[in-house]
Order: C-alpha cells, then structure tokens, then sequence
C-alpha cells in the first residue's frame, strides 16, 4: 500500500543539505572528540515498540474525535505500523492489547513479516468489560474480592501469554485500573495481597525465556486509591514475584512533581528496571507526545539509561504509549519515536569523564553545564542520516505526507463514527 | 413509581433514637448559645441542584460499568431526582444538558410539578461532536479557528437559553473544553479573544433576569492549555462581559495545592461570584462524592459563603457536579446532597463574633479551634429532624434501599451495556 | 515552675459538663454497641513523642519571630515539655536533636524524671555545619564524595546513639538533607550507593535492642534530586540495613496528591513501618500543626494503623514534628498531642466488621460511610474524661493560660532577637 | 579589582572556533531565511537586571553555606555584579533591596557608575523584622490587623522609592510574605482590603513616571493562605490600582503544573505584564538557576514575549531572582543570564509567519515541531558573538575563573560564617 519511492523521491531533494550540515556538525563534534559516525551507528541501533492501540486517534472520557482512515483491526494498525517503520527505521517492533488485536498467529505474522516488525510486550487489558465476558471487572480484576473474577482476570492474562509465544513475544506488561474511589471502599492491605497472590498465578504461567512487567501509576481510572500507585509498590510486586519480574516506567504515572530519572537511578540499583512507556505530561496521565511538553526530562532519563550502559543484567524493553487525540497518529508515532532516539543519542554526547570529575569535585555548575551542552548539540543531521543510511527518510512528515497514504486509507477503511467517552 | 409510605414506615423506627439525640445536641448547644431550632431552619431552607447527568452511571476514559435501572432519558432522570429530593429535601432543583436533555418543555415542566422539582442552570455542552452535527469541536468550539464553527457553538448556547427560558430556568452555565495538546498548537491570546467574542455573541442574548456563568478548568480534556484555566482567566471573561456575566467555582478545577476557600473570597471581593460544582476531589477533576475526601475543605469553602451571606449582589447557585462510577447514583446523590448541607450547617455554627476577636488579636491556635469546633459539631440530629419534619427521610439511604425502587427500575427500563469509555 | 493546681481549679469548673455530656455520649455510643470506657482507656493509654526543638518558635528560610520565654538549652526545652505532657497527659517522651541537646546523661535524666517523661528517638543532625566541625556539609553528609566528610557524618550519628544510650532511648532517627540543585550535581546512582555504605557503618553500630529509622523526603533542602526522596528509596534502605532498619513517615514529605495511608499499608505489608513524624501540610513539608488542614487526612492514617494492631512485629514510634512559626509552641504542642489522640480515637470506632462487610460486597457508599460516621463521633468528652482521670486539664490551653507561665518564662530567661532565616 | 584582560586573552583562544563556527550556523540559518546579524543584534540589545541579593550566597530553612568572598555590603555586591555585566554585556542594572542595601545615593551613582550598571526596580522587605523596628511582622506587614504596623510597612515602601528616585529606578516591586498558617488564622476579604488600602497609599507615593509592581506567590513563607497567591489576585490589586500598576510574574511562584506562559498569555491581554523574575523550579520557589530544570518552559515564556512585541504598553522589566546555595553566586548569575538571553534569541527564531499558518489549520503537529525547532537551534555562537562585540568574554565562565577575582574577594573581604536557617 505504501509506496516506498516515495522515499527515494523525497530524500534527493533533502541530501545536498543533509551533507552540508553533517559534515559540519561533524567537524564541531571533532573538535570535542567525538567520533559522529560512531553516534550514526548509535542512532542506527535505536529501536522503540509501537503500541498497536496508538494508531487508532485517542480520547478522553469527555469525547474522542476520530480522523479519516483509522484502522479497523490489527491487520490495518500493522499496515500502519509499518509505515511508521519504513519511514523512521526506529519502530521496528510493535506491542499487541488483547483482547483487541487477537487474530490468528500465522496471519500476525506474516503480516509482520511483510513489514519487517516483531512483536514486543503483550499487554492484558482487565479495565473493561467485553461483551462475552462472566464477571465485570468494575469493581476490580486481578484483586476482585469474588475469587472467580479474579481467576478470569489470571486466565486472561495467562491466554495473553500463550498468543504472545505463538507470535515471538517475550514478555507480558500487566498494568491494572483497580483501587477504590472512597476511602474505605477497599481493604487497601488485603487488596494488595489478593494481587500478589494473582500475579503469582500468572507468573507460574510465565516461560523462561520471559518477563514479567509490572507497570504503576498512581491514579485514573481509579481516584482515591490505586493497588500499584508507585514505584516502590511495583518493586515490593517484582521482588516478591522473583527475577523474571521487572518494573516499568511509565512517564506520566508520577504524583505531580516527582524526580522522574531518579526513580529510573533506583530501579537499576535494585535490578528491576524493566523498560519504559514514552509520552510526555503535563499535569498527569495526558499520554501527549513524546518530547513535546518537558524535553530536558525526557534526556535526563535517557542519561541514566546510556550511564547504566553495561550494568549486568539491564535489558530495557522500550514502548511509546501515548494517546493522538488531535493529530494524525501515524505522523505523532513517528516524531515521537525520533524524539525518543534524539534524546538517546544526545545522552550518547555527554563526556562523561569530564561529568564524573565535577561531580567528585561538586561543581555543581560545570556539572550541569555538561549535560546541558550535551542536550543542546543539534543532532538532527545525525538523524536524518542514520535514517538515510537504513533505507528510511530524511524527513519521514514530508514523506508521508507527500505519499497520499492518510488518503488512501481513509478511502478504503470503514469510517468510525465519533461517539465514545465515558460520560454520555 | 416510588411509594412515600415508605419513608413513614421508616421513620418510624428511628424517630424515638432522633429525638433523644436531637435534644442532646439542643442541650449542648444551648450551652454555647445556640438555638437549634435556628439551625434546622436553616437546614431546611437549603437546596443544591441535582445535574440531570448524575443520574446515571460515569465513567473514565478507560471504561464506563453501568449499573441496573440505568436512566434512558431526561423523564427517567427526572424521576430519580424526584426520588433524591423526597427522601433528602435537600435536592429541590434539576439541572439540565444539551443536547442530551432536549424534550418537549411542557413535557419537561409537568415531569419536574409532578416531583415538585425546578429548573436550574442550563448547561450547554460544545466538547463532543453530535451525530448530525455539521462543524466539528475537535479543535474548539466557542474559540475553533474557524468562524462557521463558532457560529454553531454559538447558536447551541443560544438554544440552551431559548429551551431554559422556556422551563424557569435563570442561568446559562458554559464550560468549555477547547484549548491546546501541544504547545503551538494555537495562539493563546487570539485563542482568548475568539472566546471572549463568542461569549459576547452569547451574553448578548441572555434575557435580563438571567445570569451567564464561566466556569474554569486547569486541563482536561486539553492536555497542555485550556483557554479558560484558572479563576483569573474566568474573571478577566465575567468582566469583560457585564453585570449578568459570574464565575463558577468547581472544587476539582484547580491546579494542586490550590487554596479554593481564598478564591471563593477574591470572587466575592470582585463581586464576580456565582456559584458552585460541588464534588470531591484527590488527583484533578475526579468528580468524587462531596465531602468524601476532605470534608474539611467543604466546610471552609461554606465557611466563607456563610460569612458572606448578605453581601449586596451575592446569589449563588450551587450544584453538584459528579461521577458516580462505582456507587448507585441516587444514593451518591442523596449523600453529596446532605453532606453538602452537613457542612453548611456547620459553617452557620461558628462562633463569628469570638472569630473575629482571635483573628484580631493574631491569636491563630484559638481562631483555628474556633472554626474546627464547628466542624466536628455531630450536626446529624440537626439534619434529620430538618428532612423529617419537610417530609423527608430520616435516613434516606435506608428508606431508598427499603423501597425497592433500583429493582424496579431495572426490570422497567431497557439494559444499557457496558461500553465505552475513549480508548477503543 | 508549673503549679499543678491550676489544672484542679481548672478543672473544676468544667466537671460538671463534662460528666454531662461523658454520659450523652456514652448512651449513643452504647446504641452502638461501643464501650465508651473502653474508649477512655485506650485515650489514656496514648502518648506521643514530642521533639525537643518543637517548644522553640520555628522559621522559613526568609524569617523567624520569637516569642516571649523561647527556650535557651534542653533543660529549659524538658520543662516545656514537663508542661506539656502535665497538661495533656499524652506527651510522655521526648525526642532529642544532637548536637544542640548535647549535656550530661545524668542531669538529662534527672530533669526528664523530674516531669516523669522518658526518652524517645535521638535526632542526629547532619544539615547544618557547627562552629567546630572539620568538614563542611554544603554539598552532603552521608552521601558526600569526600570519604573524610561521610566518616564525620557516621561519627555523629555513633555518638547520638552513645548518648541516647545512656538516658534510655532506644532508637535513632536519620533524615539528611543530602541530594542536589541542579542535573547532574551528582551521580545519583553511586550517591546513594555511599549512602547505603555510610547507613551500614551507623547499623553496625546500633545495640541490639535499639533501631534505625529511615526517613524520606521529597524535597527541600535540595531542589533537585534529594537521595532518600520517597518510600520506595527508604524501603531499599531499610531492606539492605537489616531487621533493625525500619521506614519512618511525615505527613509532610511527600510529592503532592499522594495517598498516604497507602503508603503506610504498604510499609505495614513490607514489615518495614517503624512510625511516624506527625504534623498536617498544605503545600510541602510545611509542619504546621497536626490536624489543622485535612483532618481527615489523619484519620485515615490512624485508620490503617489501628487496623494493623496485632501485626506481629509491629511497633511504632509517634512523634510529633512541627515548626511553630506564629503560635505560642507549648499550646501547638499541647493541642497538636490531642489532635493525634483524637484521630486515634476515632479510628478505634471505626465498626470494623461493619466496614469488611460492605468491602467484601463492594458497597463502597456504606464502607466510606462507615468510616465517616466514626471520623465524625464527637469525642471530646472520651479525650477530656481521659486527661482527668490522669490527672491532666479538662482543658488544656486554658488551664496554660490561666497559668502564666508563658510570662514567668518571658521573664526568668533571657530575650532572643529575630535574626535567622537562610536568606539577609 | 577585576582585570579586564583577561577578557582579551582568553577570547583570543577561543575566537577561530567561534568565527568558524558562527560562519557554518549563519549558513544554515540563511537556508531557513534568517539572517544571523540581527539575530546578534537582538542578543547584543538583551540585558537583565541583577538581584543585589543574589550576589551573596543563599539558603533554607536548614542551612546557609557560604562560600568564600562573600559581598559584606553593596558596594561589594555592586562590584560582584560589575564582573557578571563585564564578561556577559547581559546584565546591565542591579535591583536593590532596602534595608540591607541602603546608602549614600551618591555613592550608589558612583560606584554603579565606575562599573557602568544602572538601578533597575528597588525592592521593599516587610518580611523580616530588624534590629530597630517598632512593630514586628510576624503577623503580617502590609495587611496586619494593627494600623500602626501597617503605617510603618507602607512608610518603608514610601522610603524604597524615596532612595530610588535618587539614584534613577523607576520601579517599586512589593511582594510581601502576608498570609496565614491555619484556616482561620485571618479573615480573608477583610486582610485583601487591607492589603489594598496600603498598596493605594504607596501608589499615592509613586512619581509620575514609576511604575508599582504587584508580584504574586502560592505560598511561602505562609503556609495556609497568601494574600496575593495568584495572578488573579495580583491582577485585581493592579486594576484596582491604576495604571502604574502592573503585575511581575516569577517562574517558581505558581501551584504545581500550572501552564506559566498562559499566564503571561492573559496579563498581556489585560495590559498589566510588568515583568518578570527569572530562576527555574521543580518543586515550589525553589530559586534555582535559570534554564536548568525545564528549559522548554523558559523558552516557551519568551516566545509569549517575543510573539506580544510592539504591544501598545508593553514595556518590560527583567530580573533574575535566584538562590545560590551550592554554586559560586557570580557564575550562577552569569551563566544564568545567558541562558534567559539563549530563550530570547530561540524565540526570536520562531517562524512566526508558518507557525500562524499551522494554528490556523490545526496542524497542531507541525505548530508543536515549529517551536521545537526553534528551541533546538544551537545560538551558542550567536550569543558568543553578541558578547565578543560587545567587549565581553566569549566564555565568561572559562574568564572569570582564568582571572581569579573569586580568590581575590576571598582574601580581601571578611569572612561570614555558616549560621542562618530558620531552624535552630
């Protein structure tokens, strides 16, 4: 469906310039002694899962406003995750929602295949109702008070698995909406045990090869309590669980004004960091993207996770999550998966020698200069070029919008109405 | 529908144990130099506003979980505020959206006679898009780039005020969702002056006896600004309109840490105060059962309204504003509306004069105590007597529970299912 | 100094209201089914620690305004909380901070006798630089690179522990300001790796019988990255010391719209609650008085703690926490010390069986209700009948006032000036 | 004192590189149709005005740590900022705070004469008592209940613009630390009336040609209630004012998660943006150093600048406000006026002409990108050019450590030692 000349088309108008600037960032870099083919390599090596859900146009419980040609099964999202792809190389995997994208396995992947995308995490969904379904889970899934909802939401989550083994997966993020929205409502201790005896269930079930993330947020759906609020609850779940259990981080799951890379800091020390979840907030949950409100703290995690380079054990699983309420969700994953890769390759420039000798000396100043010297070089010709060298754009927006792809889909999809949100 | 017997055959059995405390608190505050009879007048003479919406069950964006006897329409709705304000007393008036609402109003007036129900403010509702609508608020309403668009968010307002005048109504409230998920995405000081020339076009036809409310909201649905953010912005907009033009205080629509008590002092200052969205409130705009989470907060906000009462000008109309997503809502109701009224009555208990002094002579601990003195007065003899003798429940939530009237109407009216909910 | 018989004169103008409104309450409490004098034991046997530098007046970073008869060393800070504890009857321990309350065991001891008050808690101090300390702790303490600068850290916190062994305290409270201004000041992995190795050097010195609390904090005297900013880090902390490590919590170290109780069921199920620094917040670690700004706040936490009583191993050490900035500090003390009881109180109402019922069945309006309804009893009668059958004040400030000793003090010891406040 | 040679000599290692550099962005720039000498020309034109305070080192509540030449008077902190202008050129004028800075006018002249500084707005300080004052402000200043105290506060502002009419300012900036910490503690409406009625007699005092500015604060030292907590506040009290009154905008003094530029969006809509305090903040008025914690956020500030240039009216003053507690003060204001000055040329860089053309369309992913590339430009060289024309250091921070001033001071000037925090 998408034309691939489009590329080549689009990236010759681009390389003249594209090698100017490169040959001149090149020699900057030089001069403090680095290597900037050694960064397109890095650039080159970048990868981030896209979420199969993200391709669809987002909502709010007030509304959600669909665009033309959202994808009506998993076999369009992969259509378009694809393009993603193409376009940027550092999209190269996507993470399924079941029971949404359920399909038969053979068919996933060949659909895969066809794109050039495996299959990253899979993600259980026990914060809704299916039409199918026994219990309801409005009073909660994997903690429910009634033991058969529980064992529903555990044997949701083990199928979850089994569909993930058949298509390549290697690991299993369980994020959940239970809590309560008054106090009282739930026994906040015994609610907590009901969940780690779940999670145990479905740890059981995990081959392994695996892993097991346990994802926090602290509140929304539920707004007086939520079972994993934080970090140290996923940690008190991972530790208990045993080492195939790690933690996600999600960065629009924190109370207002939390330290954010500092949490990611403490994970590695514990040996239970997982991966990430990429957006970017404002005020909570807002699944904006990607770099777009508070690029600096999107660098400064990428700081710890280049410093934590080499640590044993560290294999971090990394997802956009994010929700495209007023944007073309095809052009938000692609910037946003580049934003992503910027703020990675800019942590790759920090000299870390020279940080390292300011911290022991607490200067304070020439210490935060360095990272800030770091986040300001303009990688963007770094970028483009990794991409140019993989076969993807030079400017993927440009690209895609010159290749009419939006058009077509939205001639040959079935048209979604705009009702939704959870207020009617 | 619902049989009033059963609130006699209830009393019954508490109306011995009611007097016996009733006395004992008159006793006790007799002491103090209060009258209690004053006070369960005062009691009586409250009412707060039922929104028509809160009759059925809320949701988030993840999921909505209906409950039984779900409301198909505004006459359904009607008749479960008529069961709220016969067993509490307290929930005198209905307040209606549009377009959800839209009925005959002569159906609409005899519905709301045969409960003894008014109308209250009139809110119109340009955050979704309707299904035979022509422009979309995907990217605004009353302030959409485009004209034509304006137009039509206009017009809905227009027609809110005709349909209102129609029933009793005397207010028009406007809450709009329109602003920006990304920074850029709209200029926010032409972004304002759309809004403030719509609301003109609105003010303009606003019959003289009626009052246009601007109720503001830090975020949500928009993600990175919201056009009328903060009480600042709502009063610039009640100024810039006129005379009729008041501000809305709703407890969730302000940025954490907000003192609200103090901006319901500076509206009153400015003379710009006019009413209230009564809920709770932990995260953001949760939309909680009031006086679940911080009752104290609700006795302060009444705190200042109570010690207002008389200024020249000051009419508030006071509303609750909820989601009632894991609760029966005739129940969430029932209890917001006396917990509403519990700390009005509160409030009327501080000692003013001896306050007065303390805060005079900067003496904080007994100014402090004084105001926690009437917060921690057990005012429920006062309360129930109230109800019992307009003709209410003494405790409601058993008399409705008693009554069977959920299991009627859940046989009677049509299953709604479970979807929902902005991520699909 | 304090003549006791003020508290008889006192009191015997307030007994004949008190048994009055002692024996009102009884028989509604006795409808429902509760033992008030049961209830009046466990008031009586409720203390709370308060901290010797609470009976100074305390400061922010721009001022400090003393009061009359401000404390000039410990001796003077022990009758203060000599008074305290005569009055209330529920602030039998002290909690001192070295190095100001550095002195002879022997007159510490005799003097705490004198006002029949124990030790609790020892405070070492590693946030401020003394006149005579070799290694300045501008830019850290336990944490700092220097090795010299963390191994005067550890002696301190090894000699708060010799001291308080000698006057009988059996635990050391540490809580450092340590962490950084600016990203990248400090590696924040390794700093809390020397964090961690400095903890063990103190664990390896604490008595058998003895034990080490943790205390986080999110913020403040650091503004960007503080090294135990959060319970997740203090869990760690606790987890690699031992079983004698355990997580303190303040009311007032935590990110914005957090869940407390939460957290202190989590520490509950970690094994890893040791107590609690108590004092009421608005907008950060503000320490203002206990019970003044969400008082249901701290129900809810006396909530789970009462809950959790049984819990082998479980055993907590209270202090109260505060700065009094514009209050006479005995009377806040005094007050603050109820306040605690009072929410102990309440929350030992709470219908428990009730309460897991409407959990079990997910009837969160009752369960909420439920412990509403215990929040709400009014137990100042249980608290007064307490004290008096202490031997403390019906009330307490008055009693205080009446007794002028506020004056004698402002007279016997010498005046302070103003000055102080990080900023001139 | 400073040799301003040094300038010379290290620009001369640095000038190839910069010229070099400067010539490859200017190419780039041309491609974009932006010419970089007037973009120099802008950067040359910038300056901001220098807190004298901020030239000493600052603290908290816990602990001040000084560092070694601290400034004794302000003819010490005028030298201080000498060197800060002469190696930026961006920091022209100081901004006194009186008491701690008064002096002989003349000598004022002279001595900001000899380093070519002029007096930006002077800044009153009823926050703290001194040594002879007749009424304390531990209970308020401008709005205590005392009208004595409240004589005196307005008398000192009457003498701040007094002084600096002498000296040519031609701004009064109050801020005032008025407000409560406990519910109660004042009567809201009537401490705002207060408030006002003083701010009206120092209005009366205000030469034709000053102006009055009104700055706001959430919280701090008050911790329950501010007087003027909000924009909305500060802009009720410039209304109520007059015309000379205008509102200052700090970045540090708003509620978590508030959208800081929409405020600057709306005071520039109601004609009453005054100015600006500059520093950086991740938690409250932490008073970091410019451009360190969120960039983004100050570059999208400026851009609301930038954007309102040529407003009728608009006429701006810039101050930096900042605590430096760990870095050497004379750095941290270098560096943090260029990096305010880096803002103001990113934002002159925004495309303002496509950016329209995007908000017009709803392109909100192209607006968000035209911002960010804007931001993302590396101005290094421009504003190393700016400073070099003008006389000053290519690298200040590389000069001013090359020149040895701080060693200098240490040597000549007394030596503070480390006592302060409001905690003792």
């Amino acid at each position: 469906m998408f034309d691939l000349k489009v590329i080549e088309a689009e990236n010759a108008k681009l390389e003249r310039d594209l090698d100017k600037d490169f040959d001149s960032l090149g020699e900057r870099l030089d001069r403090r002694g680095v290597d900037i083919q050694a960064l397109v390599a890095k650039a080159q090596s970048f990868g981030v899962a896209v979420p199969s859900w993200g391709t669809g146009t987002g909502g709010t419980r007030f509304a959600r406003f669909p665009g033309g040609g959202e994808p009506a099964n998993i076999f369009d999202k992969l259509d378009d995750c694809g393009v993603i792809h193409a376009l940027t190389k550092a999209a190269p995997s996507v993470s399924l929602h079941i029971p949404w994208d359920k399909a038969d396995p053979a068919d996933l992947r060949a659909k895969a295949d066809q794109h050039s995308l495996s299959f990253d995490a899979m993600n259980s969904n026990t914060f809704q109702d299916q039409a199918d379904q026994m219990h309801s889970y409005k009073f909660g899934s994997l903690t429910h008070t009634d033991a058969s909802t529980r064992a529903q939401a555990v044997e949701h989550n083990l199928e979850c698995i089994e569909i993930g083994n058949k298509i390549g997966s290697k690991a299993l993020t369980v994020w959940i909406g239970d809590g309560a929205n008054f106090p009282g409502q739930t026994h906040m201790g015994r609610q907590f045990e009901r969940y780690l005896s779940s999670m145990k269930e479905i740890y059981a079930g995990l081959p392994d090869d695996w892993r097991l993330f346990s994802e926090h947020k602290s509140y929304e759906p539920a707004f007086y309590s939520t079972v994993v609020q934080d970090w140290g609850t996923s940690l008190l779940t991972a530790q208990e669980l045993g080492d195939k259990a790690m933690c996600l981080v999600d960065l629009g799951h924190h109370a207002p004004n939390v330290n954010i890379e500092m949490i990611v800091s403490r994970l590695i020390h514990a040996g239970k960091l997982g991966g990430f979840h990429f957006n970017d907030s404002k005020y909570g949950d807002d699944d904006l993207d990607s770099g777009t409100i508070d690029p600096y703290r999107l660098f400064l995690v990428w700081n710890e996770l280049v410093d934590a380079e080499g640590t044993p054990g560290l294999d971090l699983a990394h997802m956009i999550d994010q929700s495209h309420n007023v944007t073309d969700p095809i052009e938000s994953l692609m910037v946003s998966a580049m934003e992503i890769q910027r703020a990675f390759v800019q942590a790759c420039l920090v000299d870390r020698e020279a940080l390292a000798g300011y911290q022991s000396d607490n200067d304070a100043l020439m210490a935060s200069a360095t990272l800030r010297a770091a986040f300001r070089t303009e990688v963007d010709p770094i970028l483009a070029k990794a991409r140019q060298l993989s076969g993807g754009a030079i400017s993927p927006v440009t690209a895609f919008r010159a290749s009419g792809y939006r058009t077509g889909v939205t001639e040959r999809r079935p048209q979604v109405n705009g009702a939704g949100g959870g207020i009617v």
